[in-house]
């Protein structure tokens, strides 16, 4: 129960769901009638999220009993209760949305993940994020990419250097791989690599000669993959970045990358289906 | 340039990915290097969110100019050229990824609706979104669907009476679709239309019995709703809900239902590429 | 205790009060002082915002017990104790002016519109609130216009259409009320009547072939009133609107209108006197 | 324009009106249409809030146009022009209400201050106003009573002493006003003056003897002012509390005290009506 | 447990450090991991800020106890547990830097305070802060000075009357003095003294014939600051200001002022090392 | 112009010093005095928070001049004019202390460190800060440490990987060291490089076997230190930490290590005097 960077997000959330009230079951039901409500994968798929749906209903009502039966990373399948929800009737209808709003999207992208790992069984290739986030959501998508088995790109513009073609562009000049990758070497933290992004081999060159410690190979095909890793030659990490899909990410991975990026997996990874069915009143 | 509700999740969004500062362009780029910059469609869609991409770049800098080439609502093809960006290079980075995130996730949300609705033509149905929506995100994805020619559901649990199964579930006693109905009558503003959900055709009858405006169909058979719009026959709205596909939509519309919602329009649209090209510098 | 759509205010009025401690009860009162205090009503009035004081006190200190003895809705008489509150005594104080406040404002407003509601004792009119509420109290002054037995308009901008004097005028043209009707009908959600305000009997005839759900006689003379209610015959909502006082109230009602509007409700209501009584600490 | 304390009720003010858009005007007036506004008093009084006004134009839409023509302090009959507002026409309806409701309350302030304070005319006793403000609206409040020829009483809980009955209460003992001057004394900042509630002449003794700067005579007879005014004979400031109203206020000036504070000013001032006329737009 | 106005802070410095998470202990301690750790101060000196630390610690993780063994304004030495901490091991590890960030200067100007108050002994002088504070600490700080026997001066712009060089250079005129402070005294709260500014005698003298309450020497010789003090002769309190240092703090007091003022206590004191350490893992 | 980090922390600097506005300019300066004021440097040193002074006069009123002759990082001379500031006078006073607060803090840093740095002349050591920075300034800090010609160390908690003492003593066990870096390299962004603090030499090598990348030596002997470069023998980054002061530091950088941090720079720099002065009215 630390510190949770996604209470922000939280608090917009149920602003947006409830700064006017809930007007239908205010107006419905009795204002201490108790209810028990089951939360259910109606997908299979790998859960992320549940201690953000957690936290909606403690932030709606800290008196709601939230038992999970399920945790983050866990592979489900259809019809596997996730979480048991006891408490106010109220407070659990005002928070039910936001809670599965979350948490289907974050299994979305965990269960994406899961596919592309999957997918590079016996590679030595990772699967990681980009920064094509939902705006707002991107701790709880990163968290959820790695429910999914895969790794984390860096988090901000802050935290790591990323020399992006559009980085080069504004540099100019004849040199701007090296130029760039020398000056980022000098103002960046001494934990932080650098990286520079490149669209064919003599930028892979141009980036080894200048010391990048990663070295991102945008939209190539194939067979530059693999003569980039040649040249490479364990000098720098290599990311494949552009285009990734399910069906080509095992070839990219046989090329002999160490990352493969996939901005899918948190632009349009589709909802996992999640439910939330409260048992009947007794009358 | 009035009032923009999407001004917290833009900050937020910001802060997410600035906090720490652009560690790349700031020791890359010369802080006074101008740039200018191409917003581009890489897939045919219909744009959401223009607005919005405009706001980022003037949160980041206000000394930046933003001219756009197509509006929100319009249908773009492949190549076209969305808006054209000048000003300071580091501050149009700053501002890129946000701004692409908005814009690209919008504009999958108004191209998956168009196509809903494109399926829909010649008969009486509208299209519908829910509240099934991006946490932080849900008035941009609201406009989003208007965008795609889609209409909007309620906005929140305080502007209209939605009495749902659970809500049912939470009343019991022998008529609770009655006794929902006719509360939430006297409780909600006049200006409020009562929307209740109901399963079978018994509910749809309970349900004009009691006065609601409104009739929502949970998951019904085509046969179930066609025999529910004769029922009903004009003295309520009756709305389609679940399991509504491209390819069930417009069997859905010839029962005569007056509205068919989608969760999947805002929960599971993918992004509708685009991109952010910087001119050369000149060097 | 579920989520309160009140705790912003609540923030900025402790903000306002506490930003800078409270030097008096710190140097005057030993640090672990307890207290037993009495909420009184000093008039007899209508109570609301009882769990707006409740949650005062515990923002500023969850350790205080707060057992209320009234509840919101409630007639009281002068002299009637409205709630027990024992704690630390610095805690106590710190809450108390902004506690008070709060729920002195809203009884006075509940107060006044019960005193309007029984004047229409009989008729078939309900009294509404109108957006001429204490900016930031808006919530809650609805609220207690409920408490005080009347009914709410729409709450914001956003979740009704009502279509006023001065969107008359900046639409122009020869039909602006059919116009406005017509557009609002198409954009607004099927969950939302369309209200417009009209000045005479011609407006309503206007109105009523354009297809409003409520018409809103603005300044309107009793007969006129008499006549439009006449006019309308039950096809739309009617609701009166300006200049309505305790003494006119009921003759407008027996009119016929459905709905009287007034903004004094909010806007001019004086507080219900009630005040805090410390028992004397044994020495 | 400096910095202005009353921004973040401002966009709390706003929020509540504006944060799911406004859907009348979007759906009724072209995007781009243009108008021109008239704000009238249409009650005699004095204007307090028009800086206010002013700020909630110009966070709605910084290209709004707002010319004032009377100012804060000034008393201004019914019909009188306070401001012409011109600019984009859905922007000022998104801002008017608010504009209107601040605008209305503080110049409702005002006015009661002002009849207040010239019914002290040729006495030497001043009109101040207390911590019965609503809750957000503090700083604008206490502004509206200067506007009004008030003076203020300390702005919160940090920024003065006063040791009230509460505190006497909780403090106990044999001396309770005694101990609690002494020790706020010690603590408080050198700038700040020492307040004391007293209830009878035993307690205005015993306040001077611990050398209180301020005596506040709660809710005692005129006789009994009278006597405490002699009493203390100009070593303490006096200042008469409770139960002041317009009929008994010269009165009170009258005994000799130097300040008379109410709380009605803030807690129970009707608003001024003003209101805000578009011309016709020209079809 | 009262509202914390140091809350806001305390906030945006859990943001600061924890935004991303706390890659570190996610990685490396297992979740449930419990740990006992122990805060130490490594110098002598005095304790402040001990209350605030424990707000971080509760704000990060409620369920981490806090036992502390000391308290704000104890003298402590080298070696002195202040506090036991227990809990969840990655909870205390990313409250850790922030309760100690805030302690460690806190208490820094604790400790500087004392050691200039002790300084006084045997004189009447008092040592007092300025507005010379940490942006966003001025609440913490200025409680520190008085841990450290210190007194404060006015916390903000708005709670009393200061009148320094830059204002009566913006006044100007032939007597800036006499017209600011008559002018203040007007407008202030009753409840607040009014302070002015003065370079030499001839200020002190205008200030006196003004009435100010609080006549400032700025940066004068000990021979002028005896001259104010016996031309002032208790009609007024005598602040004592700039280039107070320790080695001449106690001549200034000699001279008999009343308040010495030092912005150095809270502008560079040295922070005061307090550790906290871990005990070891039984494994 | 583009989007600043420390604008949340500049808010809460303003709100804590005008939240009650400024009665003293408010009561002696007319509302439209227009004052020019410079800004001088009282002391030698190195210039940080330029920027950010002139956001905080933009903050409090946007039509203030503010023409720097001075940069961040510039090493200035008693008696140097840092800038030129044009405006209202009530404008510029009023945010005059909030301004200075923040620029003698930061530019007290920049000058520290650029002290340490001259020390480490012809070294290859690089000066570098911790996250012992004070709440709330840690951007604005870690920049004046740049501008002093130091660099940097990680941000916060998530933006690298930095395994301390207590992290091993919470995970326990006999390989702490090779656990925990073995734990992080998977965990952690294939951007970050992965540190961990040894306080011996067996430490190292045991850091060394496990891949760290960086080893900080805690506290160590300048003989230990010596010996830990030899033993790591470019294989990973070396910084020493702890005790590091004006006097140790070149015999530290001597031993060979790569960097050398201290929290001092950040907790403990004494502010850099700067004025800002008024030029006098003309009357």
């Amino acid at each position: 129960m630390t510190y949770d960077p996604a209470l922000d997000l939280i608090e917009l959330a149920l602003r947006e769901d409830l700064s006017l009230g809930d007007v239908t079951s205010e107006s419905t039901i009795p204002v201490d009638r108790q209810a028990v409500a089951t939360m259910l994968a109606k997908q299979d798929g790998v859960i992320s999220g549940m201690e953000t749906a957690r936290a909606v209903f403690a932030r709606v009502d800290p008196t709601i009993t939230f038992q999970p039966s399920a945790r983050d990373g866990d592979r489900v399948t259809k019809g596997t209760e996730l979480a048991r929800i006891s408490g106010n009737a109220r407070s659990i209808l005002a928070a039910e949305r936001t809670a599965l709003n979350l948490i289907q999207r974050l299994s979305g992208i965990a269960t994406m993940t899961e596919r592309y790992v999957r997918h590079l069984d016996g590679t030595d290739a990772s699967v990681i994020d980009t920064r094509k986030t939902t705006p707002g959501l991107r701790y709880l998508e990163k968290a959820a990419v790695r429910h999914g088995g895969g790794a984390n790109h860096r988090f901000n513009l802050g935290d790591a250097v990323l020399i992006k073609d559009n980085h080069l562009a504004a540099i100019g000049g004849e040199h701007p791989i090296r130029d760039a990758v020398t000056a980022a070497r000098k103002r960046a933290p001494h934990t932080s690599r650098v990286e520079v992004e490149v669209v064919d081999l003599a930028g892979v060159q141009e980036a080894l000669d200048a010391g990048a410690d990663i070295i991102m190979l945008d939209n190539m095909s194939l067979e530059d993959m693999r003569a980039a890793v040649e040249l490479v030659d364990g000098r720098a990490l290599v990311e494949a970045s552009g285009g990734i899909t399910l069906e080509r990410i095992r070839a990219v991975a046989e090329t002999g990358v160490d990352l493969i990026s996939s901005g899918a997996l948190t632009h349009s990874a589709p909802s996992l289906d999640i439910s939330l069915d409260f048992e009947l009143a007794k009358s």
